[in-house]
């Protein structure tokens, strides 16, 4: 990719998949707004699918994109061949949240590492964040943008992008858009498209239970294991399998029993063959 | 460190751990002919010493390498202290040849790893590649800089930040410049600095016996485990531990046993309680 920023002028960088929804259109209008030049990527980067994952029939609508980003007024789109991206001989990888720091605190012990990328989804996709770190840092170090544009649906994602970019001193300002959902609620999502009519039906529970906990928690609940327990029942009863339904640090990802001003309650479920993520922000309303 | 690459000027590199030689001098000098800015910074990196290494005592004479650098001519220099390098919940690293391509080769296999961190300097100072790549890749984020010079006294060093330059895409130009000896041929290092009158004069033995196998190979000998094995006997005779003393391919840093036109020959020692690293290369003659 030749480099598009040009000398004064600023530039929006939205990498993505493809397979674009309203969600990512949400994304690129933002950019339209805060940059002279906009950049989209669609990338379905091998790196981040396991290998019994979706990778091969992981949606490529190439024309509809296409037009979708005319009709958005991108100015460019890089859309790299895998080989190109990984070329022979490629051996590298960017862990994020995975190592101790290697500077000692002052007592001499080291800083515990908090594992943002070994809990949520990072559980059970086993090197799924490495390939994201690893493919960022690759499209920003190429695209060399001002912002980069993401959203909140994939929760843990920007979490570790944020942390990427501060641990390794990227120049670029991370962007982290609200989920676009459908008008029963469920968060808008390449992968909504593999879901036949009655697993799209089934899939509304994913965000009813967190709207629902979320609310619970608005009200004055503050059990939250309990809490969590129910949200699990409620799932239950619609969804295939759960990955895990949690109330996390917004920070640290890590699971809260106790309540605190901020929280995240983020889930990962299967409807038939389809693993679906989601999540609420719970902040301190302001007065 | 604030971005000092200035509109169209060029910005050139000069990462070191401080403890300033004539190698060093020799790096900051081209880069002060090449570039219209030069920038150097100074840090001895916690992330790539071992528990056991050298960290504490590694030699830090700041009185006489700023007025080096000053009498360089050096525009700026970047000194940070390591909470500001590694802050509080830093976890993140840059591995570099030592992971899997995501990328299957068209029959399926995935691509080979060639193992540039594991070999070497790398089997006998675990982590410390990784240490030595996410250092580099944070200070060239930081500095923005055209180009980055490294000498080639640390050879498997700059193989692999010519390996993360070209997998993580990063915008820099690498420039490898030529060991800087003492008469006797000893490569100039900061730690030869330890070296005591009876230790210093051992140390010679490393060059010696590396321009001597070169020599060796340059007037027809082709039996590479053989010279391999009289260098090792000749070594031992002088330095107190080897770790290594290896015939490599230049980019794979795969041991030979066959000769070949392109071979680096490369040497790890300890004298005394110092561990001193050399390597001397075989090129194809220009005729």
């Amino acid at each position: 990719m030749a480099k598009v920023r040009q000398k004064g002028k600023t530039l929006g960088f939205v990498p993505t998949m493809g397979a674009l929804h309203a969600g990512h259109v949400s994304l690129i209008k933002k950019a339209r707004e805060e940059n002279d030049i906009v950049l989209v990527s669609i990338f379905v980067n091998p790196g981040q699918f396991g290998t019994k994952e979706d990778l091969k029939k992981y949606p490529r609508p190439r024309v509809k994109d296409h037009k979708l980003l005319k009709a958005e007024g991108v100015d460019y789109l890089f859309e790299p061949k895998a080989g190109d991206m990984y070329p022979v001989g490629f051996s590298s990888a960017v862990a994020v949240g995975e190592v101790p720091s290697p500077c000692p605190l002052p007592s001499g012990e080291r800083v515990r590492v908090r594992g943002i990328s070994h809990v949520l989804c990072g559980k059970f996709r086993p090197g799924h964040f490495r390939g994201v770190a690893t493919v960022v840092t690759k499209l920003f170090n190429l695209a060399g943008a001002c912002r980069a544009y993401f959203g909140a649906k994939d929760y843990q994602q920007s979490v570790i992008v944020r942390r990427l970019i501060r641990d390794l001193n990227l120049d670029i300002e991370l962007r982290v858009l609200p989920t676009i959902r459908e008008k029963d609620g469920l968060a808008l999502s390449s992968r909504n498209r593999y879901l036949n009519p009655g697993e799209r039906k089934k899939a509304r529970a994913i965000p009813e239970t967190l709207f629902w906990m979320r609310n619970e928690i608005l009200h004055g609940v503050r059990d939250l294991p309990k809490l969590r327990r129910q949200g699990i029942a409620q799932l239950k009863q619609h969804v295939d399998r759960i990955d895990y339904l949690e109330i996390v640090d917004p920070e640290t990802l890590e699971s809260l029993e106790q309540f605190q001003p901020e929280m995240v309650l983020a889930a990962a479920c299967y409807v038939g063959k389809t693993r679906l993520i989601d999540n609420v922000t719970i902040r301190p309303s302001k007065k």
